[in-house]
């Protein structure tokens, strides 16, 4: 299915970026659950010549927990090769000499140990989920409002996303209420920033037109890494609808069933 | 104190409208408090020939309970001269065949008292406060995003005002949340819709531009009343803010330290 509007490229690939919930597993209720054929069509990636990175929006465990999540579900994944926006976000608060106020989720906070938060001079929020109080998101609002400059950095900007229980508000909708309250714009890192897409080319070496991003949200996913350069090919599981084949503004290099189908595609293309 | 930028056309004034909170008082911890002089000011309002209203996006209450914290206060006001957002809502909501969703203050909720919500059309959100959980703005999303149509009601558009304890986030960004959410555009009644002024110029039987407004949000009171063609004047009390004075698209017609001032001035241009 689609075969006919799967990259032409495919044949120069030197590399493949994967986005990780929707693609690799659906969350919900404890690990949450692999989705059928996508552990083997990452163990064929791993045995091909290509490079492989791991680049999600993901904010409500620690990179180290969230790849024992992983790896529990039967994944043949390690902590090098998964970008999450928390490690960048640190590695900007220490460049910029920022001290921030965290509204994240409670299995986030173990990420920012070394991180000074007295005093604070920026506001950092994540996929907070039950966090999201009115409580915490008016002390929020209170030390940006504060700031002489107010300065809002959001670890992604989703709309919502799916869970096994249901569809739940993402850390994009809590980003538009600061906004809003303090009449200034957040800095988002995580996808779909260009330099946070920069950073895991950066760390494969190759160049952008090298490298395949796979994905199931067609603006943050795809539209993220076509603006750096990159093809994007979405999976029609995850947060995929089918009205995202006839979005207004960001139209898939290619759109599949699942990650099996994408990874036999890639694979036959290369003549494996 | 800037009298020279009061509005030069006071002496043919038929009527003025009323900001209550943040005007008359300070809201905060039970009934809040009269900012000193607006008792008096308001009967002076009363004692000339002009025509008076009140015009508030105060959804925390219904306006019979509402009013009578005012009268506490010592106010000389009625339930008939004050305009909030609820019953202008429900006028909607009957006219359009709507059964909403709500998410607003408890206090508010003996309003709708006879209003027909089950199996809802529509989500009406207002100053909600602590009921701003995330399970529930979780819930207004869902009613929201399974709808053919999204329809989306918000009473007031306001960021943040202030109580007796601090700064507290208001409707409008609750309001900016769920549009992003839902990629919808929320039908705002109360300040600043211009339908909302209109409803109150209809009931004084006056024109626009025989009326002032008196506010201390520059722009929904004051831009809010210069959008339907009155003139709209700030106190520098309540949520004003000196930078409202070098706002990059609202300036009011006369910027006056607080009610009192505003009344006094007013009555002393018309020979009183």
């Amino acid at each position: 299915m689609a075969v006919s509007s799967f990259p032409a490229c495919v044949s120069e690939l030197k590399g493949v970026i994967l986005d990780l919930c929707g693609v690799l597993y659906d969350s919900g209720e404890g690990d949450g659950v692999a989705i059928p054929g996508s552990v083997e069509a990452v163990n064929k990636l791993k045995a091909s010549n290509l490079k492989l990175r791991f680049c999600t929006n993901e904010t409500q465990a620690t990179r180290e927990k969230f790849v024992g999540k992983l790896q529990r579900l039967g994944f043949n994944i390690n902590v090098s090769e998964v970008f999450p926006p928390a490690p960048a976000a640190i590695a900007i608060l220490t460049h910029r000499g920022l001290r921030p106020h965290l509204l994240v989720h409670d299995g986030l906070l173990p990420e920012f140990d070394g991180v000074e938060t007295t005093d604070p001079n920026c506001v950092i929020i994540g996929d907070a989920a039950e966090n999201f109080s009115y409580q915490n998101l008016n002390q929020a609002f209170k030390v940006l409002i504060e700031l002489e400059k107010p300065l809002l950095f959001s670890l992604g900007q989703g709309r919502y996303y799916k869970e096994t229980d249901g569809l739940k508000l993402d850390v994009g909708v809590y980003m538009k209420a600061l906004e809003y309250a303090c009449d200034i714009k957040a800095e988002v890192i995580g996808k779909p920033s260009q330099m946070f897409f920069q950073s895991v080319l950066s760390d494969m070496g190759l160049q952008p037109h090298e490298v395949l991003m796979i994905g199931d949200d067609l603006v943050s996913d795809v539209g993220g890494a076509q603006s750096c350069g990159m093809k994007g090919v979405q999976v029609r599981t995850g947060k995929y609808r089918p009205s995202d084949e006839r979005h207004p503004s960001v139209t898939a290099d290619g759109t599949v069933d699942d990650l099996a189908q994408a990874v036999d595609m890639i694979l036959s293309h290369r003549g494996h």
